[in-house]
């Protein structure tokens, strides 16, 4: 998944007036409220992702009886999609919800925390980030640009996405015009390919005036919504790029540091209980969704070949070695990274992973 | 995993009146202040299960300002662990934390609602409670014992459990004394092993004195610290009787109805929250200990064999379908399960399993 990029400048003056007033910080926190904006890298309710944000707004709300208001923002309404981590940054915004890998043209070490090619499950990458340093690596690339980041979402393993003809070999890659941002793109770029950055509001039509040959979004929930399946008949599934796409509630430090301690943690139990519900919904829906686009829309689902996943891997290592010779940050992070994965990997083949092989296959 | 049954009459009279003196509801309720008592089913800070009714407790005191404050006791300090749900039944407890198929001698649809054998994943499980129509049969069974039942911390799939010798046959099995409870114990019983109760803290001797042959109990990290390893080296994981164990917070229901909308959602989102939180702490602390297990300890670690899985696969569907008679109740739920179950057993081939799959295969 991924916003389309808009370099507008910020709307940090007349065009916000009114809202930068209702949200003044100090006199609010003077009569023990506050009135936080939230700006987010989604389309007003978009199901999963964007309903998320409005409901860490409402839970908040709930939980601090009315205290702590955070009015939330989808993308376009004050800043761009791509906006929203320089309008926290400068504090005329005060938190967002996104995506990290949004970023990566701030720092290309903000892919190690959403999701990258061949990476981590969402169960793997939370224990990573909460139990093996990665929260501590996230802080101080986050502390650069003034913002405190949470998990407070995923999407869990999103789908390869659809395609007008069958892929089977490295030659059907080659000048495909295929809609798939970051590093996800740049993997299928080497293999020949033509991504192509739209957002998601501009797919479907590009499908269908032949401008794109396939494209990825997430999954079959808000794939079946936007319906790629009228014009693109494959379906492939899973998806070698984004295993999980955890989702960030980014909030400005000052105004992070000067919330009261329970404050503090409405937001920070908020956004880990967001991360259970977001990810059961998304697993639940898309279950549903997949089943209707195979029994009602006729869609064919494969899986990718092993020629071209053995490609795929290939390329994923040397993508993300180059990204970790970006920063001494970077370099610090995947080697964390690299050894998590293979503590992980190894457990996994005894719980999980290893369980569901078990009761597919005896 | 499982606490011993402890049959003693609930000390509800004089040797708590110190306590219930402490957390008389209406009084407090006048003050908007609440003190609740919550017993468990876990020895005092076991780590993971029981560290997180202590989180739960000191999150909800954060979060409401201490205008809730919820005590916790260990397994036998109160009642015994298998008297939590009369306690919080009858209201000489106001909540417990635990896994509701200790309740199954109380009702054997309770098993649905912790784990069964060859069934969901935890991410199954959560969709199926939380999106179809789980927590409505779950809300109907707890409230005929008085309790509204929240998922509260998950183990994630535990482990197949340590052995003395080789299990490679089914007649490896026979005449196999091991501690097992509940209906992975049934399963094997009809497989002609012999299954033993015994709480977590009688389990090492047993292996020692030769009383019993081989034990589950939860996984590396819990098991580890117990340190079966050191009489039984075959290590086999993961386990098919367990494949999620989901935690319970069950709420006397007139205490959760006394609740003001500020305090139920501290407790919904603390839930939640701890869910998340518990399952990752579980997955991480596995994976370090397995890997230690491994290289400081020896441990061998085998897989079930085809020929012990197949039996097993038949013989847990023989036991499900005889809980599914139970009650109408019970059938009503099996049907919701197996429908679920099918459902996301397609869509996990394509998500999760397909993708740890495709990243361990090519």
């Amino acid at each position: 998944m991924s916003e389309k990029v808009n370099r507008r400048k910020l709307l940090v003056g007349a065009g916000s007036a009114g809202l930068v007033a209702s949200s003044g910080v100090a006199p609010a926190y003077a009569q023990g409220k506050r009135r936080l904006k939230m700006v987010t890298t989604w389309p007003k309710n978009f199901p999963g992702v964007g309903t998320a944000a409005e409901s860490i707004a409402k839970r908040v709300e709930i939980m601090s009886e009315g205290e702590l208001k955070i009015k939330v923002f989808a993308a376009g309404e004050i800043v761009g999609a791509f906006e929203a981590l320089d309008a926290v940054s400068t504090g005329s915004a005060d938190l967002y919800h996104g995506a990290d890998y949004y970023w990566q043209g701030k720092d290309p070490a903000y892919n190690f925390f959403t999701t990258w090619p061949m990476g981590m499950t969402a169960t793997e990458f939370y224990s990573w980030i909460d139990f093996g340093g990665g929260q501590a690596f996230w802080d101080e690339l986050a502390t650069k640009f003034k913002v405190k980041p949470f998990i407070c979402g995923d999407t869990g393993t999103q789908s390869g996405g659809w395609f007008t003809k069958k892929i089977e070999t490295l030659d059907d890659l080659k000048g495909l015009r295929m809609r798939m941002p970051g590093l996800g793109g740049e993997v299928i770029r080497r293999l020949g390919a033509l991504p192509v950055v739209l957002s998601g509001g501009e797919i479907f039509q590009s499908l269908q005036s032949g401008a794109i040959d396939a494209t990825e979004w997430i999954g079959p929930w808000n794939d079946q919504a936007f319906g790629f399946y009228q014009i693109a008949k494959y379906f492939y599934a899973p998806g070698f790029h984004e295993p999980n796409a955890a989702l960030t509630l980014g909030i400005n430090l000052d105004v992070w540091e000067s919330l009261k301690p329970t404050h503090q943690e409405h937001i920070r139990v908020a956004c880990q209980a967001e991360t259970q519900r977001v990810r059961t919904q998304y697993f639940y829906n898309n279950a549903v969704a997949f089943e209707t686009l195979i029994k009602k829309h006729g869609v064919e689902v494969n899986n990718f070949s092993p020629e071209i996943m053995e490609a795929v891997k290939k390329i994923s290592v040397e993508v993300l070695n180059e990204l970790s010779q970006t920063s001494a940050l970077a370099g610090r992070i995947y080697k964390s990274v690299q050894e998590h994965s293979a503590l992980f990997n190894k457990w996994s083949l005894h719980a999980d992973e290893g369980y569901m092989q078990m009761r597919r296959d005896g």
